[in-house]
């Protein structure tokens, strides 16, 4: 009997093994003889995934391992900063475009090598209750930017910003990282580094990703304070994790100088055209423009009385976007109105949803449905490069934000005025479809605008 | 004894885990220690792996999950279209050079944005049994070219484009695509939208790559005929899976006007240096020149009375290379000449036999032999970057198209006019091959051809 | 009994299931759902990890497949030639920058379709053992340059090179690849083709990749005596793997011929300037200038009496920089004088102890030390891109050159005049720190050196 039972352990043995190489099998083979490979069959609209509270506001995170995030290598966060809050200085891996969906504020870009060229006197503004008699030295600072809802704002990698929120409402940026640009040579991961604050061990839950300290707390204190050249009790405050967070809640009030924003517009387009001509890129990067407006009714690039309006932010607007390989675009729909099925040639893009509800659907190279949502306020979707795409305003319209990880985005509409339907020959709609001459003509006809229409003319030709 | 089959049971299951952890072991330390890596120490001269039949023609694909295909971004199909056959208007998620192998016919490359420049009456084209009365009206398309044998095709990635045969006979198309270039965001796999047609589910077998639908099907009937302003049954015809497949028959003889290529040709230069100076691309490319005869022997960049030919095809001679990243060559071996010993210094390379027989050698970096075939009429094969290559003709010569992936390809040759070997004084010759100098003068003076060399003269020094 | 058992062993076999399950689905979720990332958490300084001996010399190598390398996508080795020895032709996968540590010789670079500009009598130098009478033909050759202690030399991705050491010292060279690099499309691993060599078989230790033979062994005898024109038993001498190894002790001195270094220099500029109007690079890569001294004091671009100098080569001192995607940097710190905090905004850095010692720390973007060490003479350790990073000069100072993967590199410090804390304004120091105006204008006035300062003026203020 006990051989019986040996022969049978000795089948269950090979069962197992089976069991396990089969289990195997299709992992390695796919690390082998697959291509690398996008899932991207199921793309789905996300909320935030991460949310960390400051002292001063909020921060919410889109996880940038989610699918199609990591296929496309983009990131997202939002900053919600409360009145008479600042968030922190810090900066990013990858270039950055973010938006300011409400609120207005003060933006600090800070570009090394840049001269300070804003002089204020200091003892005037500092805090009455630790000021130092005696002290009334100017000081002097780099270009801080006024900013407010609309605005776009372009960080380049590694440069460090900050945001102060000195109006009455909640300050809410969108910030949108295009991580497989050229000018991060690290991973596809978001790496933030703080200048100062830091989230305190207590706030953190497990996960390590929480785990935000500043960089000073990477060194040792007495080498800081030599290079600083500061005593060690400041080294420590430097390095203190406050229980106030990433956005902190400002003592006073503080007031910043700021030059009118038409001057600088004006001024900063000659500055860069002697950039192309490659002179160093520390020169002319202290003087580029980095905020465009992209509410801007008469700038609008598409419009439509009827169906709406979308304003196009390229590097033929703000040349700076040139060097980091991103643009935008805001639209506005009317109830009811559509955007027209087209597919992007040149890049992914990141749609976030400012206002009102769109029924949205995407289709991947196979002609299957990879996307079919009602997407609302908040919500954050990727269109993949070469995905066709389409979307209906619901009953209150639709506000959106794209973010594209090109510097010069070219989309393929299918119908309207710039479409292929309308550049192809009846004849090849014909046979291509096997459709009438009539039918044929009616695709090529109908529909001349180039990206969208209102849903109720279109109503009258069902 | 039941003490004795448990521990033996232990025993088998402690080997068990033993060995599902071997098993496992290297495949974790590759991950994490070993450099990211390419296989190509057994590169293969492949005949197509997949073949899609349609009513009007067959295309046969190689796989580009081929361990060296993968590892050089690259990928290939090639299409049979029938006379009076329609290759329906697709796109692609790389950009793609496309050689016309046999047979003439019309090429339609629609860029959106760009004009209808070509009118024509469109009653007298259209098919007689669904005319409809008094549509007298003129039918406006884009440029459409007319191709023929010998031609390279560039197409742009997301670019829609189709194909007609209206000659006597077959017309085959070779095409490649380089996916890992700059202008394809997504994987490294071939992604295919069809904008007509599709594989019907019976026709399909099993994998799922064979699934191909057109773009449409992905998207709501109703949201469709609004969006083309269209009735609901035209909708359903345009998302039907004929029987047809990928390449239909025409139900008549279609004719399209074309300019003459000559003009073509004289205009687009002085178009595209405006280009070089930045001006939007949606301008320029509507007018550029996207074709190019390999066959012309006048045009020949290397020529030998008794050795061949080859043809080179770079960004000088078509500047729309110059944005697409990658050039082509077609050469002819006379019977039994060589092709010179070199290796590419900026691209791999994808050969494909159009006639003839050769000899094949690549080595790689060890200096192991990576492929030694005899290729033949219809194989392919990928020559990675920097791996020495050589070839020689059979009976019957040597034909065949070579595909890189770089607008500015180099070659170093070991031997010939301008190899290392005349580069280097006679003194470092001797001492690195411990020669002697009459040695190093044979290594360095003869064979002053630069490419090739007929087997035949080489004969008499051996 | 026999059930008992049978049900011992299928709990048994249950409990490896789920074990080997477990087992897996870590890997599995990190394939899936985790972000593309480097594990640069714990960074090493590294003495080269293997060695090859060669009849004229010793070569070292860093394993490019560590971490931290690998993440960086950057490599390393070091070649000791003894005098009259000749380290034999080879080309590499990806652009590389070698530095001379030490000694002098003569380097040759071989561009392929370069013309043979310099003449001379090849019997006057040929070895007299192995001399043939009447033999008094002028030998061509490319240009040979003359390079010595301090010289950084770019080496283009598949160019052919060889060294010569002609001094009465061991000539040393430090080579840093950036495989990442544009002009590499194979993989991150270390590809070096010899022309001629290679390590004997007796001397590999078991691993692959002390595999090295020269590329002709990879080719047919025959196939190769007609390529080159030249009898079987050459061939063969070509093929041998010698005892020799990678760098050969040559039978008698050799002398080259090299033009003055300074006339070189003065012409090689207005050649380049033609290159960027993009005239073919075949043409004027031939007369670019790749070698720079880094030692040169009167060129210093960071210099301080008390604390040290460093000397930047980027693209605006050495053009072909811009064509590689590479930098690099030579500094020497006085005892205990400190480089400022800084990170880099735009590439990771290789950097490379020449003499003396220095306490190095790094931080990573979670404010954790990713490297405290004291590194010391032979040390090479990578600085990834956005990692701040601090250094202080032992009592012996500190000497490094620092290899950069990009062409255009810029840091961001974070004291001295142009730092951050410089360009931001008092109050905002005063609220992200929580610090008093003394305080904010302590961090913001100290220590105005960009770069450095020396340790014990720092005493003072602690």
């Amino acid at each position: 009997m006990a051989t019986k039972v040996v022969l049978w352990i000795l089948l269950c043995l090979f069962a197992i093994v089976s069991l396990v190489s089969a289990y195997q099998a299709p992992e390695r083979r796919q690390f082998r003889e697959e291509a690398q490979q996008c899932k991207l069959d199921r793309i789905r609209a996300r909320p935030p995934s991460r949310r960390i509270e400051s002292e001063g506001g909020i921060t919410e995170a889109w996880d940038e391992a989610n699918e199609e995030f990591q296929c496309a290598g983009v990131a997202a966060f939002r900053n919600i900063i409360r009145p008479n809050s600042l968030s922190l200085p810090k900066f990013h891996n990858s270039p950055m475009l973010a938006y300011i969906e409400q609120g207005e504020g003060f933006l600090g870009l800070n570009f090394p090598g840049c001269v300070e060229t804003y002089e204020a006197r200091s003892a005037q503004v500092s805090r009455s209750s630790r000021r130092i008699h005696g002290d009334k030295e100017e000081d002097k600072h780099q270009k801080i930017r006024r900013v407010r809802r609309g605005d776009m704002i372009v960080v380049p990698a590694g440069t460090v910003h900050w945001c102060y929120n000195d109006g009455g409402q909640d300050l809410v940026i969108v910030a949108f990282m295009d991580l497989n640009n050229d000018d991060n040579q690290l991973d596809l991961r978001v790496r933030s580094s703080y200048l100062a604050g830091g989230v305190p061990r207590e706030a953190r839950r497990g996960s390590k990703s929480d785990d935000i300290v500043n960089i000073f707390s990477g060194f040792n204190q007495e080498l800081l304070a030599e290079a600083y050249n500061i005593p060690l009790h400041l080294v420590k405050k430097m390095q203190e994790e406050r229980g106030s967070g990433l956005i902190v809640k400002c003592d006073e009030e503080m007031a910043f100088m700021t030059a009118e924003e038409e001057e600088e517009e004006l001024s900063a387009s000659p500055f860069w055209r002697r950039q192309e001509e490659s002179n160093g890129l520390e020169e002319s990067i202290c003087t580029a423009r980095v905020v465009h407006n992209m509410n801007t009714q008469r700038e609008a690039d598409v419009y439509s009385r009827e169906a709406g309006r979308v304003n196009i932010l390229n590097q033929l607007k703000l040349p700076v976007l040139r060097f980091v390989g991103m643009s935008a675009e805001k639209g506005h729909l009317f109830p009811n109105a559509e955007y027209n099925l087209h597919w992007s040639m040149t890049d992914h893009r990141l749609v976030y949803v400012i206002d009102g509800e769109a029924e949205i659907e995407i289709a991947d190279d196979y002609g299957n449905q990879a996307f079919k949502e009602r997407v609302s306020r908040g919500n954050m979707f990727v269109i993949p490069q070469f995905y066709p795409s389409f979307a209906r305003a619901g009953q209150d319209g639709f506000e959106w934000i794209t973010f594209k990880t090109s510097n010069q985005p070219m989309k393929s509409p299918v119908a309207g005025y710039t479409s292929f339907f309308r550049a192809l020959p009846l004849q090849l709609l014909e046979q291509a479809f096997q459709i009438t001459t009539a039918e044929a003509q009616q695709l090529k006809q109908t529909r001349r605008q180039h990206t969208f229409h209102t849903f109720l003319s279109s109503l009258n030709h069902n």
